[in-house]
């Protein structure tokens, strides 16, 4: 019962927070939404930067177990790109509403500790798919001469964004997303080739 | 005079919002900023709406009008993606600050009537890079499968995404971002063929 009010409170702060912003949005709104006084809420949150954090965290530390075991796992580059793409994109499915509290905006209002708790996460995370990239450059898979760190940036930025224009009620599906996204990360836009080149090395 | 001050108003309101979002700097903060009271700011600007539109929206704008001149260019579809990508990075050079300003946040505090203006901008501008999808995918050029839309948007994220991570004070220069990007773009990561294969049809 007290972790359904729990539940519930995150649940409500996040659609708030989503579609009208965190500073636009109080204590007594997110209390209003679950239908309880502003009592009820600081009862389980100390501040609303303690709720954000909890939307985001968890969110983004579960991104960063996905990506850890990825990272061990015996696949080819290719493969395994593609796979961190579709963990990163997979989780607007089920989570839309905390992906876009984490990603819509600049968390400007986190105090020092939680900001750098929430940035250590989310810097492991670049590396590790900075890492994706450098290993398939180090296995002859991928181009030698693309800096590693600003692909995985452009990559994960082009996963970002899709906080800020994907629709769970339109009709493309994160699935028709994760295709072309790869389709992009690995090949580009260009016409392909008949024949598919051997790595070089 | 005035208008140096009007500027100097936009200056430092433009830092200050990127520098600590939007929500959290008010009228008296950018007034200290400028070194002038309150009432000096308002006597340009009407409301802390007004100073962050007169931002976003001639930087919005100016990227527009970069992107349809370049449409009208007679230039092959590899390179007009590539100048796409140049436009829009090249923009965070001279005004990263207006930038950051424009694209770090999702901007909930503006008023209906002006939200529609600067939707409208970012629109056009949207459809302006899938058109250029399509233009390759009709001449034969990029994949015919994939989805003009998704990839705009997908690319459009990437570079948007800049906002995010790319620091001027540090090495990486706008120049390596845009040759990066518009190698994955065009050709994805996976090493390239010894020989450029032709597009098909």
């Amino acid at each position: 019962m007290a972790n359904n009010r729990r539940r519930d409170i995150l649940r409500r702060a996040a659609e708030l927070f989503a579609s009208q912003g965190v500073s636009r949005t109080s204590i007594e709104d997110i209390a209003a939404a679950v239908g309880i006084k502003r009592e009820g809420v600081y009862y389980y949150f100390k501040s609303r930067s303690d709720i954000l954090l909890e939307i985001i965290l968890p969110q983004s530390k579960s991104l960063l177990m996905g990506l850890q075991r990825l990272m061990r796992a015996n696949m080819d580059s290719t493969l395994k790109l593609r796979s961190a793409i579709e963990i990163h994109l997979d989780a607007y499915n089920p989570s839309y509403i905390e992906m876009s509290v984490a990603l819509k905006e600049q968390h400007f209002g986190l105090d020092d500790t939680r900001m750098n708790e929430l940035r250590m996460v989310w810097d492991e995370y670049g590396m590790l798919w900075t890492g994706i990239i450098r290993e398939g450059q180090a296995r002859g898979a991928f181009k030698q001469e693309i800096d590693a760190k600003i692909v995985a940036y452009g990559l994960l930025g082009m996963c970002n964004w899709v906080s800020r224009w994907y629709d769970p009620d339109k009709s493309t599906t994160i699935r028709d997303i994760t295709d072309t996204f790869a389709a992009i990360a690995t090949t580009g836009v260009e016409a392909a080739a008949v024949a598919k080149p051997e790595a070089a090395q």
